[in-house]
């Protein structure tokens, strides 16, 4: 069904909680104009709505398909790929020298989403490119980024990531693929590389692999993976396109959701172009340390995927909400004349609640964690800058972690609203809650970002950042309870003290595990790793009270000025919803972290 | 991979938890040996083991087809179901005097189980039929019975159940299938019938339809529906087959899961058939009363398909945890000479120590309830029959709602264990999460039934079942506590006070709640439906912990006596996990109910 993008709610979060009005004053950001803003978000959000998201479930039924080593995308994409770089989509974010336009991420991040609500599978593959963007603009050479950039930008060419192999998942120490110097600065690499997203399509003219391997002297582990950057058709100095290098799709995978996004089995070094054996590619930063570059673009990538949650978390209620407004199925429980739309019974509309609550919240978090990465970046006070690259370092494995658990969940509720049908895939919410399933697990499962919250995040600092982002969360909840109830019409929902009540609570339960983090990584790594999972999920449901009590006080302060905008209403009274209903997870999830970790750890493997 | 049957857990569960022994005894059992426990039990998991678990796979990828009106069920499904119905399976707990087994529904029970590990998708055959036999045993006629019930109980047939309609799903009210009666004590019906599980297919030589449909002169809404047997071949008196029905199979859907059970839209009175127009049918039961007798049927199909929520889960569980001891991937996080087996990574450990906490917990809470089913049907005594069957019905929304939302949360669970595997449709842990999705929709939604155990299982007693289940509770809890921690070698963990002081808190908890619903479903209907799932599965979380107290309590006292079976410490260890990590969702279940359900109702419709 049709997709609108939530441009109000989308304004309310970039405008009153994430700073955007900050954001654009910023400097290198040529002072973007409120008009400049309001034409990015509505061109693209009608060029989405109206030439992506109609795509989105007829590709899940015809997927990307594999031929002759020739890779045919689902009907349509190619030509949205087209309208949508054309249109300078790809480059939105990236530097107006290479051609892009240079806008922050906190403006890029709802095109992101949008983008994924469209469709998750078409819209991997420019997320893909921004990585290999980055990459160059953080590691390439100024040969590298002049000649590959541009095009990459302008969508003539799209890049990859090649991380994973059959042994080597969420640990790359275990990457085999060799690289072998050929004494003028290429390098011939050989091996296989699997999961690799838009690894061969017909969308553009060539692809640029990004791909971890190891050169013939390199030490064991992690300190021994070096970055190479590996194009489809080798790249002449003009910029146009020679032999077929000798990368090659072997297979696409049968994946439970995101289906029309062909994931690739590639083959490196099979002899098969017209380069002879061995794939020609070129060092990307230093040898050795690719992984450090890679994971420059993995925070970028990770943080995307978080985006990504809030994105089909949002289509997917979508689709419930006009469902259960358009069915009639029993009589209301109070008694009522007839049938009536289902949307009127208590369960549909906590279930519709719990949708709404999660994929608001879930999206303030992002776009705040959005927000900092500018002022981390352009903000001229360097104090400024390190504290807001700090934040929206520990931020980053809370977007992916909680916004993309959070998405299961809620496509999870999008098919229950839909009862029977929910389980037909005509309806199209089963789609999403298959489409949805992979967030949780790539660019590093929830385990591996709740290993990054624990270790690098929170332990490392002796809990600085996150004792700094409690004491902010003090100060939200002080102003919720410091501005007396007005007697505007909403005076009773201008009571923010339940709100209060509930986010203290949050708070509490948040630094009580920051406490027992900090005091126990060190002593006891397995029973505080064993509740890592839960102390991300925590962090995720405390910062998403965090900024709907926020989004409250906005509210109750305009309503109090006489501002009479329904939207306001609605949006404390979701966040008042997420707060009693959704926020008291976090005293269980605490619960389990500080008494119930050795339970985790006390049975043998054996013993399973 | 492959499946095995649970039957260490299965037995101690029947023995220890259920009243297996005293089950046994009951009048109208003869006084079941255990040897012929152990032989069902043990031939039961052979066959399924065998013959059927292999299926489940392959079949997923080659699901029934639908061509010129015949249903082909997927490679291997018919010999399979010949050696299921020879071996005399489907008549287990059927009556002796129709060629049943008369096994008691606590000795059946584990058998449904395992036959919907091994497959979901086949196991829906033999539960459709139990359905309809049972239909026969409580409303048919001698002479319905007599020429229909033996064939259904020896497999030669197979039954469905006909009630939803494209605008009659959770309310059959809105039923519109018509019956003509022709006088001669037969009817003909017309109408269109959806989501006909094994509404169609080739395993058997007839299939006898029970169908919701509506008399002429039938009053509006549910009291006017009369249920009548269709059978897809008319039976002549001597049982031969005779006139192929009018009734047809226009399409199969396309699912999500259990894509090799054929889930059917059948036409009735579509005229193609050899008995002209209008499907020949016979009554059952009272005019106007179909519904009634349907949910007889129903409550037994609740209960199984609960069960079928513990079988999904304890077969993602075997396939993660052998996936778990398998991969090898990244270095412990205290410290390893190279990388390990991922069961030794605490998040993972967290992982599989909760599919197999909530699978045990239900497994438990179902058999319990199964037990008390036995009871009610055949103890002696009239007041501990009433009991029973209070008590039963009381948990059959429980076992319902509970186990499947339960499967859906282990499935998924399965699926992250495996990583970016878990995604890959050839793992198998996907088809899980696919398959069990269903289990919370059909037989009634998860809101359904928590609409029972508010309304009629708890608000219309006052309670009075509910607070009697609280108080066995606190005896449990009592006990946990009164018996010294003993010396022998587990005396650490002899000492129950923590899993006394969670349940503790989880009895009040549920106490509050039923105390919240007892004294306001009248006054505030749709405050406290806006509740009722979360009071289901507070109720769940709750009745879990207490079976799972219940099993710590007979660890320990075999402990104490000297056993040492490492069954048995896996078992108390896996009590105290789910008291400290599970139990505690509950509180805020309670919060969600007691402070959040006019949140869930604030905003209008038209806000979403």
């Amino acid at each position: 069904m049709a997709f609108v993008a939530p441009l109000r709610d989308i304004r309310f979060v970039l405008n009153e909680l994430a700073g955007l009005d900050k954001v654009r004053q910023l400097p290198g950001g040529d002072d973007i104009a409120p008009e400049i803003v309001d034409a990015v978000l509505e061109e693209n959000a009608r060029l989405l709505q109206d030439a992506v998201a109609p795509l989105n479930h007829a590709a899940d039924r015809q997927p990307a398909t594999l031929a002759d080593g020739v890779v045919t995308t689902s009907p349509g994409f190619k030509a949205a790929f087209r309208e949508f770089v054309t249109g300078g989509w790809q480059g939105l974010s990236h530097p107006t020298e290479f051609g892009g336009q240079g806008l922050p991420k906190l403006l890029a991040t709802p095109c992101v989403e949008n983008l994924n609500a469209a469709s998750l599978s078409f819209g991997l593959c420019p997320l893909l490119t921004d990585g290999a963007i980055e990459v160059l603009l953080t590691a390439g050479t100024p040969a590298q980024r002049a000649l590959y950039v541009p095009k990459l930008v302008d969508g003539t060419w799209t890049g990859t990531m090649n991380l994973t192999e059959p042994q080597a998942g969420s640990d790359l120490s275990q990457v085999r693929t060799r690289a072998v110097p050929q004494g003028d600065g290429t390098y011939r690499l050989f091996g296989q590389k699997i999961y690799i997203t838009y690894g061969e399509h017909d969308l553009a003219e060539n692809i640029v692999h990004m791909v971890l391997a190891r050169l013939p002297d390199a030490p064991e582990g992690v300190k021994g993976i070096s970055l190479f950057m590996v194009p489809k058709f080798l790249v002449n100095d003009d910029g146009s396109l020679g032999a077929r290098n000798d990368v090659w799709c072997a297979s696409l995978e049968h994946k439970l959701g995101i289906k029309a996004s062909p994931t690739a089995v590639l083959l490196y070094g099979d002899n098969q172009g017209d380069v002879g054996a061995g794939a020609l590619g070129t060092l990307i930063g230093t040898e050795h340390r690719g992984l450090e570059t890679m994971f420059i673009m993995m925070n970028a990538a990770r943080f995307a995927v978080g985006v990504q949650g809030v994105a089909i978390a949002e289509r997917a209620m979508q689709q419930a909400v006009a469902y259960a407004r358009d069915r009639v199925q029993s009589r209301a429980v109070e008694g009522s004349a007839g049938p009536v739309a289902i949307v009127h019974h208590p369960d549909v509309r906590r279930n519709l609640m719990t949708m709404r609550a999660l994929t608001q919240a879930s999206r303030a978090v992002a776009y705040v964690a959005a927000g900092a990465f500018d002022f981390a970046h352009r903000h001229p006070d360097a104090d400024v800058r390190q504290k807001n690259q700090a934040f929206h370092e520990y931020m980053v494995p809370i977007v992916k972690g909680f916004a993309t658990e959070m998405a299961n969940e809620v496509t999870s509720v999008g098919v229950q609203v839909h009862g029977g049908m929910g389980f037909i895939e005509e309806t199209g919410a089963a789609q999403h809650y298959r489409d949805a399933r992979i967030l949780a697990i790539y660019e590093g499962t929830t385990a591996i970002q709740a290993n990054d919250l624990v270790g690098r995040k929170t332990a490392r600092d002796q809990g600085a950042v996150a004792r700094g982002v409690i004491a902010a969360m003090r100060e939200t909840h002080d102003a919720l309870l410091s501005t007396p109830a007005t007697s505007v019409a909403g005076a009773g929902l201008a009571d923010l003290s339940d709100i209060a009540h509930f986010l203290a609570t949050g708070i509490a339960d948040l630094e009580a595990c920051v406490d027992y983090v900090v005091a126990q990584t060190k002593a006891q790594p397995r029973e505080v790793h064993a509740g890592s999972v839960p102390y991300l999920m925590l962090s995720g449901y405390v910062h998403g009270g965090w900024q709907m009590a926020r989004a409250a006080a906005v509210c109750r302060d305009r309503m109090a000025a006489g501002d009479l905008e329904p939207f306001l209403t609605g949006k404390l009274a979701t966040a008042r919803f997420y707060c009693s209903n959704i926020l008291p997870r976090a005293s269980a999830l605490r619960t389990a972290i500080l008494d119930g970790s050795a339970d985790v750890l006390a049975l043998d493997p054996d013993q399973f």
